[in-house]
Parts: C-alpha cells; sequence; structure tokens
C-alpha cells in the first residue's frame, strides 16, 4: 500500500504525515472507543503513513489524552514511530475541572506549562512535537506567552508552536515575537472564509503550512438532512465529480484541499481505520481548475465575478 | 492618598497617567463650568496624580481648551506638572467657525499647523505633550502630514504624535513615514470591536500604548433605562463583581481595561473630582481570568467558543 | 489644447496618461465599433494625450484585442506613441473558448504565458507595458505567478506587472515575491470601500498607484432612472457642483478622484472622442475639501462622524 505523503510545516520543521489523525472523537464526546480500539485504530492510522495525531487538552472532556496514552502503550510503536500535536487555553466548565465556574482562555505562563506537563503525562510521552494555542483570547499577551513557550522548549517539553483559529493580526502579533509554524483553522468546502479573508495568504507569505480542522464540513454532507440548500447543491457537485473519480465524497473533499497552494494538511475526525487508510486514494486525484471551481462556486450560490 | 500610576506611551515617550482626564464634557457639551470650577477640577485630578488632560480643538464648539487655559492659571500649578493632549482635523458645523458650511476633515499642512497653534493660544502654553489625528480622513496623505509632524517638532509646538480612531491599515500607512505612539479608540464592556479586530493586536505589535474613549461605554449602563437587553445583561455582571469587590460598577469598568495586556490609558469623562479619585481604586482590583470573560460573554450574548 | 499629464505608477515605473482609456465596452460588449471607427477613437485619444489603453484578454468576449489590433494599424502610430495594459486569468464560459464549461479562474504558468502571448498576437505588438491579474484566485500560487511573470520579463512580452480587484492581504503575498506596481479596483463616488478598506493606505504605503475601473459609477448617475436614493443624493451634488464650475458631472466626478492622494488613474469606459478630451477639464477643477466631502457624505447618507 501506497503510504501518506510527508511535509515540512516551516522551514525549520516539523515533518508531519500530510493527513493527520483527529482524535476528539474517539473518546467520551463520541465514540467512547476503549483503550484496545484506540490501540487499533493508532497501527491502522500508522500504518497508512498517517503518523500525526492532532489533541487537546479539552477532548473527551479532558480525557481523551489519558485514553491515547494508553492505547499507545499497547501498540507497542516508539515515541519516535508518531508526531503529538496538542493544545492549551481554553478553560471549559467540565465535572473533571470543577474549578472551572464559566467558560474562559488562560494564556498566562503558569497554565501553558502546567497544561503541557499534564499533557505530557496522560499521553505518558516526554515531549509534545507541537503545542497550539486553542483559541485567540483577547487577554493574551504575547511576551508572556513566548516566555511560556521558551521555557518548554528549552526543557525539551515541547519542540513546535503553533496556534488556531487566529486571524491574520493575532498571529502576526504573536509571530513577530515567537516564530510560528501553523495555524489550525475551519476550512472545507462549506467554510471558505479562511481562503479569502488573508488566513491562508498569511501562511503563504510566512512560509508556513496552514491545517484544516473538519475537512470535509463537519457532518452536513454526510446526513440524510439536505434541506439547508447550500449544502445540498455543494454535495451535488461534489457527488458528480465523485462518480467520475469512481471514490466517495470524502475523497474529493481531501483532493479539493490537496489541490491549494498552501499546502493544507487536513485533520481527520474519523474513528474509523478503514476510512483512514480510503483517504489516501486523494493524492490519486488531482483535480483540474474546473472541477475545483465547480465546488468552491457551488458553495458561493453563484459563479465567481 | 496612594497616586495614580504613571505609563510610557511608546519606547520614546511620552510618560503620562495611567488614567487620563478627558475635558470634552466640562464646557458648553456638558457641564458648563466656570474658569473656577475647572481649576477645583484640575486641582483634584492633579493631587489624585491624574496629570494627563484630554483636548480637541472641537470640543465645546471650540472653547474647551480656552476654558481650561483660563483655569489652568488660577491653579498655580506649573506647565510641566501636567500632560497636555490635543487633537486637530476635524472642521465641524459652528457658529464659532461660520466658514464652514459642512462637517469635513481637513489634514493639509496649513490646517494641522494653524489649528495647534490655535489650541497653543487657547490653552496659553508653549507646547503640546501630544497631538492626535481626531478622525481619519479618506483624503489624508501621509507625507503632507509627516511634513506638518516634523514642522511642529521642529518648532517645539508639539512633543510626541499619533491618532484616533485609525484603523490598522491606516495606522500602518501613517506610521511608516512617522512615529506614532497611541491610537486613541473606542473601548468599553459594551464596544469590543478593537479587542478583535487587529487594532490592539498592532498596538502590541508596534510597542505602543492605546487610549480608550468612553471606557464607561457612554451612559448606557448608568442610566435607569436598562431596555437594551445586552446593557442590561453587562450591568448586571459587573454589578455582582461590584458586590464581591465592595466599589462602584465604574471601578470595575476600569479594572476590566487595566487587565488587558495592550496597557489601555482610559480616558475618563466625569466632571466630578470624587469620581477621579474613586477611580484609583480600579489600581488595587486584579480581576480574574473569569471575571474577566464574565463581563465579556456577556457583551458577546454567548459563550467564547 | 492641453494635453493630458502623465504619472508613474511606481519608482520604477512604467509612466502612462493620468487618464487610461478602457477598451471594454467598444467591441462586442458595447458599441461594435468598427476597426475604421475604432482607430478613430484612438486618434482622438492619443491626440488627447490619454495614451493609455486598459485592454483585458475576455473583453468582448475575447474579440476587443484582435478588434483593437487592426485599428491601431490604421493610426500609423507608432507602438511606443501608447501604453497597452491587458489582463489575464479569468476564463469565460463562451462560444469562443469552447473548452471553458464553467467560469474559473487559471493563474498556471501555462496559462498566463499562453494568454499573453495570444494578447501580443491579437494586439499586433511585441510587448505589453502592463499585465495585471484580472481577479484575486483562492488558488493562486504567487511562486508559480512569479514563475511565469520572470518569464514574461526577461522575454520581453510585459514590461511591468499589476493586479486588479485584490484585497491587501493577496496583494501582500504576491508582492513578497514580484513587485508589483499597481492594483486596479472600483472606485467611485458610489463605491467607497477601497477608501476606508486599507486597499488605497496600501498603495499609499507601497508607493504604487491605483488604476480605478468604472470610475463614474456605472451609468447610474447617467441614467434617467434615480429610484436608487443614494444615486439620486450623490448625483443632487454633484450636479451643484457641476453647476458652480460650469462642467459636466463626469469632469466633477473625475476630479473628486484626481484629489484622492494615492494619485489614482481613473479608467474611462467611453467610446467617444468627445468625451474623452472633455474630461481634461478635470484636471483644471481643484475641488475644495468641503465640495469633496459634500460628495462622500452624500454617498454615506450621513455625516462623517
Amino acid at each position: 500500500m501506497e503510504k501518506c505523503p510527508r511535509i515540512e510545516l516551516s522551514e525549520n520543521g516539523p515533518e508531519f504525515s500530510r493527513l493527520v489523525a483527529g482524535v476528539w472523537k474517539w473518546g467520551e464526546w463520541g465514540h467512547n472507543f476503549s483503550p484496545v480500539q484506540v490501540s487499533e485504530l493508532i497501527k491502522d492510522s500508522v500504518e497508512a503513513g498517517i503518523t500525526t495525531f492532532d489533541h487537546a487538552d479539552i477532548y473527551g472532556d479532558y480525557t481523551d489524552e489519558a485514553l491515547f496514552g494508553k492505547a499507545f502503550e499497547l501498540t507497542g510503536f516508539n515515541r519516535d514511530d508518531i508526531e503529538l500535536v496538542s493544545k492549551c487555553g481554553i478553560k471549559m466548565v467540565s465535572p473533571n475541572r470543577p474549578d472551572h465556574s464559566i467558560k474562559s482562555y488562560d494564556y498566562s505562563e503558569g497554565h501553558i506549562v502546567k497544561s503541557v506537563e499534564r499533557s505530557l503525562q496522560n499521553l505518558k510521552t516526554d515531549y509534545l512535537d507541537l503545542l497550539l494555542l486553542h483559541r485567540p483570547s483577547p487577554l493574551m499577551d504575547p511576551h508572556i506567552i513566548a516566555g511560556a513557550f521558551n521555557k518548554l522548549k528549552h526543557e525539551g517539553k515541547v519542540i513546535n508552536f503553533g496556534v488556531s483559529n487566529f486571524t491574520p493580526s493575532q498571529f502576526s502579533m504573536l509571530n513577530s515575537v515567537f516564530p510560528l509554524v501553523t495555524n489550525q483553522v475551519q476550512i472545507s468546502p462549506l467554510h471558505l472564509d479562511c481562503l479569502t479573508d488573508g488566513t491562508l495568504d498569511q501562511c503563504i507569505e510566512k512560509k508556513i503550512k496552514p491545517m484544516a480542522w473538519s475537512p470535509l464540513g463537519s457532518s452536513g454532507m454526510f446526513s440524510e438532512d439536505l434541506s439547508d440548500p447550500r449544502t445540498a447543491r455543494v454535495k451535488d457537485r461534489i457527488t458528480k465529480i465523485a462518480e467520475k473519480y469512481k471514490v466517495g465524497i470524502d475523497v474529493i473533499i481531501l483532493a479539493w484541499h490537496l489541490k491549494h497552494p498552501s499546502g493544507i494538511l487536513p485533520v481527520l475526525g474519523t474513528g474509523k481505520g478503514s476510512r483512514l487508510r480510503n483517504a489516501l486514494k486523494a493524492f490519486q486525484i488531482d483535480l483540474s481548475n474546473e472541477e475545483w471551481f465547480d465546488v468552491y462556486s457551488a458553495s458561493l450560490g453563484q459563479d465567481i465575478p
């Protein structure tokens, strides 16, 4: 079997698998997998060359990292067979965090460091390949954040740093103090904002690769309910293209991402090993310009100008 | 009594009191104070360490600067006991400017220089510590403006220069030609735009401090009329926090500003010396992250994402 | 007769006539002029000093460039008596391009080079003075585009390069790889976005001159139908100013453009030589600040803040 290609996020690394396995639905927020089940998924993923796993402290109400940590031990893999991404900064109201009375963000040095140390403990590892600030906070101080990043880097606890859901001005503010290697944002045929609001322009200009969460557009196009006319239009076009290439619509959507010149790394949310393997077909499909714009225009609801 | 702390607006100054006394309602547009009354307010303010006064040529229909000038003579203070900010560029329709037939902006060298010279004459002083362009004009030419600034600086008439109500791109355009030390913008729990539209990100990245006008959110939260649901929500949260700390809601709102990492200088619009003194309590209050976001989320009308 | 003034688009050229003759309505999309008629228009234009002609591959359903090429031969002018601008990148559905099944953009090196070579052939010339990317594409890769530009420049086929309808972040992305000399955008008293969204700020900061398409605001103000209240308001103000200066409203609108400090080059869409000559009157009119803002405020529908 062909393996998933690899890609450098920035000129100074890290190197990730081009497709990333997103963990957020594997635990309490979705499939409620056992450690054994997760270990099978990890094996399927790594065998497909999808070696990069996307976590956040909060996934599964603060429990997914520990689930993954137990499961990874069962795989017998070495730590450097995979790359681990995690995130910090959101304080959710959760039974597992009884001291949180409302949802807030916290980018104090103390919280960033403590959150990472807890992620390492739960993941049973010594380091993260990449730490992301999960959401931009109106209260974030880039100098304090850079202090935390430098400490974590110096101690070997985190190798690379990035952000998620940042606007271009927020990215620029932090990047002017500490070099960031990615901005993980929402992109899909149903979420086009980042293609025109400057987010991907900035990634290209700064020579970093974006990661895309919910690259398939949440579950919209995969449900029976097509009452939203935009979803119906887009699914119709993608289905026609999928029939031409004899693949599923998920493969066409991934090929649509791969055609973007910014070098998007789609984060796949699936909990099925077969779907992860199947996703590799996207690398065999080179959509034409017209096919790409057919999907884009369907999403706009009108021809491009 | 504790004095108001001081803060540098940029690496090259000026140093201002962290809270600024705004003069705009002291004259014809509000309280109609006499020179003696204004002199008492100035004394109260300076005794509290609030030594920076925020003017504009147009305040009081072009009369507040002269009122202040007379009042300041009565205080017996020296010029360097205080810092004076003024603004130029708006041409209002006013009985005091019969040649203005419609409202317009004028950033010609002639108008900027003449406006400053008139401000100096009215304020009975030799120099402004800071001159602000009051509103961005679609017709402003940064090279012409820089010419006027250089002339005023060379002649010792203005020490520092900044802008007010500028977007990031407008700021960048002028700052690329002449170094600016602040952007005075509208910020309050009811006016959050600058926290996410790049304005405060730019201040942090460029290492300058923003000033906030109407920091208390105009009179909305201080009136009996709470028919606007957003105002009612925000006031409710702030009131609960104020009860906890045993201070007025104005103090909590100022503490909310002070917690922002950009180093906001709130411009207080009050005409009461007791309120100016009372505002200093904000420096004793260190809001928790959760308290800050409680106010923020109430203003958004929903949890942060 | 006074000739149209000339202006440098960037510090490294090119030098164009300040008013530009737009060709798009001369052929199948408008007047359906014969080559002889176009040759007369070119002569009228050049005699007025309007020596720069704005084309695009697609104008007239891909036929206007050839029409102009034939007409220019009839004038007896030399190639260096005029400057030629063309555009590429839009693939329209057209009987003249049967291989286009939907509207799309194409900024591959192959398409850019081929489009230019076809423009040169149709225009019967060896070079374009300026090539513009017609519309920003979400799929454009600045490095591929720069490759095509360098090839065309090296071969002498295009002297200068720019863009059209680009946002500031799109301009910045491409300009960081290849120096651009203009951004041709829609500006008129009825289309004010570029005056405040950062587009013209960026032109000033980067020291390049913008070109304005539809500078007269499409046909709105020149039709009998004034049912749109904004159009009616703006036309009313402009008409009063036109009466004062004893010129047509088109001349006042052009003077309104010329007053902007970015150095706008209006692209005139007229098909009448008399109108081109008449437009030169705009250079004799120096609108006052108040007149300029009178038009601007009428378009806003309220006083400036």
